[in-house]
Parts: C-alpha cells; structure tokens; sequence
C-alpha cells in the first residue's frame, strides 16, 4: 500500500470512506529545512497513529477509542508538540492541555495546564465521563486525574532536550529584542488532533498540545477550548484544529465549521476551507484544521507552509502529507 | 422615570435605542423565597450599574468602558455572583473567571481561575490589551495582573457570610446523600454581564463570575471562554450568557448566537431567543443570556424561574426586570 495514496481529499470513494483523519500540527514545515529522519519519523509516527486508530474501529469500538488511541501515540512521540516532546513554558516546564467531544451526544471534556498526566487526552475524556464539568485547571485538574487512576508522571519525563534547547533560543533572543516582546509565529503551530467516525455512524473529535514555546502567565491556548479547537456533532461535522491559538479561540474555529454546515448548508469540506482560507486568513491568523463528517468525507485545509496531517479509510488505505504540494 | 418603564424587549423605539444591557444572574428567582431587603437590593444594584455604563456612553467613551463600568459595580455588590460576594469554592476560596471581547475588532481577553483580582474584569480586558494571550489562568494570571499595576486583595475580601453559610449548605447535603454527587442547579446559575453600544457605533460585552458553589478541581465554567459566554461583533450582536455554563460551553452559546445573525439571517434578538428556547432547552441546559445589536435593539431570553436582568436607553430610559412575568 502507497504512503501517499493519490486520493484528492474530500472526493475518496464514497464505497471506501475515511474513518480516521489526524493532524500533528501545522507551521513552517519547509522541505529544505527538514532532515530526512525528522521526515521519515513524522510520516512513519502519522501512519502508526492512523493504523491504530483503524485497528480500534475496525473491532466495532466507538469513535473516541480511536480518537484516544490515535492521539496517545502522538502524545508519547516526541516528534509532536504534545504529551512527552511538547515545548516548554517560559519557566523550563510542559504544561499540557486537551479536550474531546463526542458527536453522538454532544457531550464533552477537557484539561488545561496539567504538568504530570502522561495522557492528557485521556485526563479530557475523563472529565467527560466521570466529572460534571466540562473544564477543569492546573492542580485541580491533577487531584482529578488521580482519583480516576490515570497514570502521572515526573514532569522531567516530559522534557526532550531537544524542546530545552528550543526555549533556550527563544529566551536568548528575547533577551537580545529587548522590549520587542511579541511571540513568534514558530513558537506556536503545534498541536496534535483526531477525528473518527465509527461503524455505528458516530463521529468524536479529539485535541492536545504542550502550548507554546516559553509561554508564561499560565497562558492557555485553544486546544482545551470546545468550540475553538474541537468540535463533533454527527449531524454536521467533527473537527480539531491547530495553529496559532489566540486566533481560533478569537474565530470559535471549530464551532465555526459545524455552523456553516448547520446554517448555511455547505458540505463539512467546503465549510472547512472557508473558515480557514477566508475566516482565519482574513483576520491574519495562520494554522489549519481537519474535518470529517458521517459519509467519510475528509477536509484537512491549512494556510501554513505545511501541516502533517493524514486519513485512513475503511480498507486501511493510509494517506500522510507533509507539504502543501502533496495535495492535488 | 419609572423603574419598570413598559417598553417591549426587543422592540423599543428606534429613535431611543438601547445602549446598555445587563444581567446578575439565572436561576430559580422565586418571589416567595425573595425578601423585599434582597429585591430592592438587587434592582437598585441593577439600576445604579445600568447608570454608570450610561454616563460612560454619554461622554462618548468607547463600548468595553461601558461594559467595565457596569461589570465592576457588580464585581463589588456582594449581591451577584461575581467579586466580592461570589460562591466559593469546595475549599472555602472565591475563585474568579471573566472575559471580554470588542465587536469592532473581534480582539478578546479572559481571565480564569483568579483568588486575589478585585476586578477580574479588568484583568480580562488587560488580557486583551496588553498581553499577546486571549486567557490566563491561576496564579500566572495573578502575576500578570501584577504587572499591570491592577488591585489585588485578599481572598478573604471577597467572602461574604451568606456564601460561607451557603458553601456549609451544600457540603453538608453533599455528605448526607453519600455517593449522589451531581451538583445542583441553583448552584451553578449566576454571573454577570453587559453588552454596550457606544457612539461610534461599535458593540462590546464581557463576563464575570465566581463560578458555581462547592466547585472542586480547578473547575471552570463558561465564563472566561470567549464563544461560550461572551461574544461580540459590530456585524451581528454582542452577547453575554449566564446559567448552567457546562451546558453553554458544550453548545458554544455566545458564538451560536452570532452565527445564526451571520449565516440563517435572522435578527439578534429572534437567534437569542432561538439559541434559549430551542437549542439550550432541547439539550437540557438552564440559563438565559442579553443580547444588543448595533440599532440598540436588544434581547434578554432565559429559560430559568427568573433572571436578574435591565438596560438603559440613549436618553436614560431604565428597565429593570427580575421575573419572567414582568415582560410583556
């Protein structure tokens, strides 16, 4: 099976549908300045996360199992600004946030600025279930997360030295603009996200992150937000975004998408691209998203200089991008 | 001028348009369970912010000052659930969420999970203006406070008696029904909030609560999520919800509300009452929210036993309103 199926997104065969699509984040991913490790790694963690996912649908499970599976994975991988490998708040530490939302029910959950839950997609999913809430922070949230027996661990554990030296640039340059404090767009377009669509029709969509390179002042983004960065309602559309946060929370981005389809009439593909190349490119915000709705109909639009991004359908036909160009 | 002037939400004469909307709270507001001590507290408390937003729009100061003027006379009225007087949290502690958003730009700022901010709202505005963040959170958001010159107070200041009493109320029902842990609704219902039209002809809202009684693990509501509770844009209407605010995070409220003026057509006023009447009730979700569009023609639907709730119009005509009863 090609990495690359040439499969135009948003036309596959209606006979094959996606029923997984994931993003790893989105950004300046330029071909000249990737190594081909960093390359084949990103493709090769896209594609298991997708196969995982698959496998959990394909067993007739539910749509968030497979959202959670697909996600856990690129939360473990350090290739990916969430979980272990997520860049570091201005204090040298990872702060993560989440949330999920389920299609079916219009339910939905999520974390913000939790420091010791290996999983913080599974830290949303259970505030979903097990909480009356749909948010919780910080050391609450971890109180929370230990009384449902999720796994902590040392913060340490989520440091790659490759995110430290990452904030030491940032810090240094800081330090050398002086009072020319803004943050930097390459500081902020990561994110990883899923959205599936299971066997008995539903669709869950899922979001995590670390946030932003040497955020401070507890600072949190939109990943954790329901309605900026995750959306699902079977009638419309699942969706999960990522990019620069402080814009998709200013847009409700994804709830943004699933309006469009529900007022407007557009097909979830057609109300993805808009509210990213029109929406978000107008208000000057960069990023992108992945959409996917009941027939399998998949959009991934992005204005960045790429997104990993990949789906997988019903057959287990793997598609993974990189680059703008891999669309036809 | 009559407290109660006769003048139909929604359809107040052009040439006296609506300037100012507020609200303090939804919930179960029984006649029989209010004091006239506690009813003329809340309409005068109502009127005198009313007032001071007003005399802001009179010298022709922008929308969001309105909003703030009007916001923290009821941040510092023990009467609402915002500020001094808000419902504390399971361990004792008043803990604040707000938020803000401009209609003429659609920049936004919020602010949750506060203990020491006298004026959340004016931390979410500082959010807006003067940090590169749409929300802060915790002690990060306290520290950047700091370095906005903002007053801090004990938590102590904000804890009146009658939320000490209630907070006992609650935990003592908690440890008599064991294991039935749901929280109750008529914790879950107050905030306040203002949506202002300025001169110019630009709209402004925000939001600020002390969230829901006996709250536990870093809750946070609705409040401080721009889309749930606050929104504004000078092309549709600005927006300020209050109730059951896991109910409006899950169905994105404030945005919902914009969404249907944006994509269905409808007037603000006919998509408030759609998004309270319709949608929020058929997902079992309580509360009310105010809404004002740039003619001034505003609404004030809620699906609870009463909602405190008023404006004013460009020449200080005042309407106040704690039942469902007293519109027409």
């Amino acid at each position: 099976m090609p990495l690359l199926a040439a499969v135009p997104a948003a036309a596959q065969p209606s006979d094959d549908p996606v029923v997984l699509v994931i993003h790893g984040g989105a950004g300046s991913i330029v071909r000249a300045q990737m190594t081909p490790e960093r390359e084949t790694a990103a493709r090769t963690a896209l594609e298991a996360a997708l196969r995982a996912g698959h496998g959990v649908l394909t067993e007739g499970r539910p749509a968030l199992d497979a959202v959670l599976a697909a996600i856990e994975l690129m939360e473990d991988d350090p290739t990916f600004n969430a979980g272990r490998g997520a860049v570091l708040a201005a204090d040298g530490t990872a702060r993560h946030d989440a949330s999920v939302m389920e299609g079916a029910t219009g339910r939905a959950g999520a974390s913000a600025g939790t420091m010791h839950v290996r999983h913080p997609i599974r830290l949303a999913r259970a505030v979903m279930e097990h909480s009356p809430h749909v948010l919780l922070t910080g050391e609450g949230a971890e109180e929370f997360a230990m009384t449902q027996g999720l796994e902590l661990v040392p913060n340490e554990w989520f440091v790659t030295e490759r995110r430290r030296e990452e904030l030491e640039r940032v810090q240094r340059r800081e330090r050398e603009a002086q009072g020319e404090a803004g943050p930097r767009l390459e500081q902020m377009t990561g994110t990883v996200g899923a959205v599936a669509l299971d066997q008995a029709g539903h669709l869950a969509a899922g979001t995590s992150t670390g946030g932003m390179t040497n955020k401070r002042w507890g600072r949190v983004g939109d990943s954790p937000i329901i309605g900026a960065a995750t959306w699902a309602d079977d009638a419309t559309c699942g969706v999960s975004t990522t990019g620069h946060g402080e814009f998709f929370i200013r847009l409700a981005v994804a709830h943004d998408v699933h309006a469009r389809v529900k007022y407007l009439g557009e097909p979830c593909a057609q109300a993805a691209q808009a509210v990213i190349h029109e929406t978000l490119q107008a208000a000057g915000g960069t990023g992108g998203l992945i959409a996917l709705d009941r027939e399998g109909r998949v959009a991934m639009p992005f204005n960045t200089g790429g997104m990993y991004r990949g789906f997988i359908t019903r057959s287990g036909a793997v598609t993974v991008r990189l680059y703008p160009d891999e669309d036809e």
